[in-house]
């Protein structure tokens, strides 16, 4: 395989590492065009909308969207017909990905208060958001595993109503995803996608329930639906292509890392898989492993694609040096493929998710681990954070001030409002002061 | 004045109150087009087209962006030269600010971790974003308070580096909000506006660092130009006009509610103000202060215009039904004005900011109370937060998979991979298990 190797060492090492790094997220004028139309059709015409774009984009006909809703026998019918395996695994990851939201929920998302000495109270109130929308897609890109990370942070927080989107083409049902749907929590299903199903949940219709949030992931269309309608309603992160960047210093076995690195590849063309390693002869080791394993793998053909065209083997001065480039990548997955990986973990500012030591590949926290895989990628990772519990509560703060408050506060604010201007502000504070 | 009085009794009710609520975020699409023009000409041009925008759009002139560039002493000076009891005053606000905001990141913005049965680390780490950019309006919505707002929180987060913009219109400075950036932890101040000034921030030039996240308000270029770079850097909402909403069981002083209704009325013109009351004689005498005291306010023609054009005096049938429309309205200030405010509140879902009793007049918040004043308008508390130390922090996920966890967590991870067609993930898992 042309997979590229570059060293920091290199005089135009800046310049390679900036070539593997570009990635535009400027989105396609015609499609933003053809989604505003498709939002502003759903906003006015509702069902009806619904109806023809499902039949003209799903080839799914139907007499009414209620028609298009999947009970919740249907969800315990397929949750009934996949393996036992299935099952099992399935109800093993919800149960993992159930406590470690629980922790979260604990550590970052309850309501607190505080008195301070004038007997004033002061605080924060967490609530859920009433109702939440998923979106999750069809085709070959049907990940049960997404059902769980998007549903259960939201039933955790304690969204009472998750309404999921999912489009069936031809009709065609996945039974993993819909089992997923069924032991996640979710409320309600309706076989609906693309933009026209972002563009229900957002602003409602006579059979759809407008939400107050929506998250997953979905094609450029359904990203783009989704930034349209940032606003009216909340949004996740719009993502881009899946990342990994693996920090080495040589003490795992390489076929570990190759499959890693594959593991990234496989997604699709524009997913990006990088290693940063300080051992040449590590590099080496890996690089014959690719090489080695490639064939065996059914998906060798996207593999191969992905890291030709994005990924890269980066030979580095030091460790220290890797987890300086690696905080500039700020990746969506990070790996530290090392004996002493908590050595390293205080070095690493901006990453989704750490994955530390040889045993944690990334796929164990894709499905399993607990953490949730949605994630920030393309950089974002320096500003965003995980899916979490967090993104299905919202926070409004408290204030009672006591009356003795109000004399101290009272003189603060009028000194500050008039200096702004605002008279009724500072007349409004100014009335509560003892005569 | 010809204040709307509503009834939730009346057959129109729900009409009228549609028509209260209107408010369209659509955006000015000629905005849009040239907000796009700058962003890209400032992408390309970088300094030069920031001195090119300032003279047309401030009339400001400068050989170099650095002479835009306000030094630390120039900010000590304008706190030396504003009055002792403004600074005083700046000083008692930014202290009780900090206080709060640091109870809040001690409440939910601090890394956890534990280690579950099978010896695998699981938790998140939480971490102050690099490089802040806040935006700071100038002319006649020119607030030193929003500088403490914005910058505190980030100052708390542990932001290494909080770059303010300001424009000074033909070179005018306020000396206040440059008081304000120097006690509130600014460390850059570059006098720069409009989109010119965000496209600096979001993209970096020769001389404005590029920054991680925006916050601050903005007129509807700078609006329209955080949207557009959403995604590139992180931002807070888009805010739009400023609401408050009164709930009051007929207890308060009617001047007070009447005063608090003025300071929001008098922001502008589209702010938003009104009353929910189940006391019809109350509502009277509230509308009878209103007229009483709005001859003496400077600002009566804002007034005036704002409670005639979107504000409204509603009847309820009780308290418990004026709690339900607030929860539809979901505001941005949310006063309880109740002799026992404590029994609504568990009744109220959604408002940026509630405001609990007689003696808690919004202004005491907007200013010194301690709680941010940057928070969700038009409905958005429906889904979103006060401004707060969590905007100015990421997390990331941390798993530390152990050999004996890894035995576990690979059997269903395959299965669940192999389930999506994932076999390169699947493959990473079961290479760890034990032959």
């Amino acid at each position: 395989m042309k997979l590229r190797h570059l060293s920091t060492a290199a005089a135009d090492f800046e310049a390679e590492f900036q070539r593997v790094l570009h990635w535009s997220a400027e989105t396609d004028s015609a499609i933003e065009l053809r989604v505003a139309e498709i939002l502003a059709d759903v906003r006015l015409r509702g069902d009806a909308a619904l109806l023809d774009y499902t039949a003209r984009f799903d080839h799914l006909q139907a007499q009414s969207v209620a028609e298009l809703e999947l009970t919740r026998d249907e969800l315990k019918a397929a949750f009934d017909a996949i393996t036992p395996a299935q099952r099992e695994a399935l109800k093993a990851a919800a149960l993992r990905v159930r406590s470690y939201h629980e922790r979260q929920k604990q550590a970052s998302g309850l309501s607190w208060s505080y008195v301070d000495e004038d007997g004033t109270l002061l605080g924060q109130k967490v609530t859920p958001l009433d109702r939440v929308g998923i979106y999750v897609p069809g085709g070959k890109a049907a990940y049960p595993s997404s059902v769980l990370m998007n549903a259960i942070p939201a039933q955790v927080a304690g969204v009472p109503e998750i309404i999921m989107v999912v489009p069936t083409p031809r009709g065609e049902r996945n039974p993993l995803v819909l089992a997923a749907a069924y032991i996640a929590g979710v409320h309600r299903v309706f076989t609906l996608g693309g933009a026209q199903a972002v563009a229900a949940l957002a602003y409602g219709t006579a059979t759809v329930p407008k939400v107050d949030k929506i998250t997953g992931p979905g094609n450029a269309y359904v990203a783009s639906a989704k930034k349209h309608v940032f606003g009216q309603v909340g949004i996740d992160m719009i993502a881009g292509p899946s990342e990994i960047l693996i920090l080495a210093d040589g003490t795992t076995p390489p076929d570990w890392v190759a499959m890693d690195l594959f593991s990234q590849a496989e997604h699709d063309e524009m997913a990006q898989s990088i290693l940063l390693c300080p051992d040449a002869e590590y590099i080496a080791l890996v690089s014959a492993a690719i090489d080695k394993l490639l064939p065996e793998m059914p998906r060798r053909d996207v593999i191969r694609a992905s890291l030709e065209g994005r990924g890269a083997l980066i030979l580095t001065r030091s460790m220290e040096e890797a987890c300086e480039i690696s905080n500039r990548i700020a990746p969506e997955h990070l790996e530290v493929s090392s004996a002493n990986p908590q050595a390293w973990e205080p070095l690493l500012r901006h990453a989704g998710a750490i994955f530390l030591g040889a045993y944690t590949s990334e796929s164990l926290g894709d499905y399993c681990a607990g953490p949730n895989h949605v994630l920030p990628t393309a950089g974002t990772a320096r500003f965003s954070s995980p899916l979490g519990v967090y993104d299905f509560q919202k926070r409004s703060s408290l204030i009672e001030v006591s009356e003795a408050g109000a004399q101290k506060l009272g003189v603060i604010a009028a000194e500050l409002a008039y200096g702004e201007g605002l008279q009724g502000h500072a007349r409004a504070a100014e009335m509560r002061l003892k005569k």
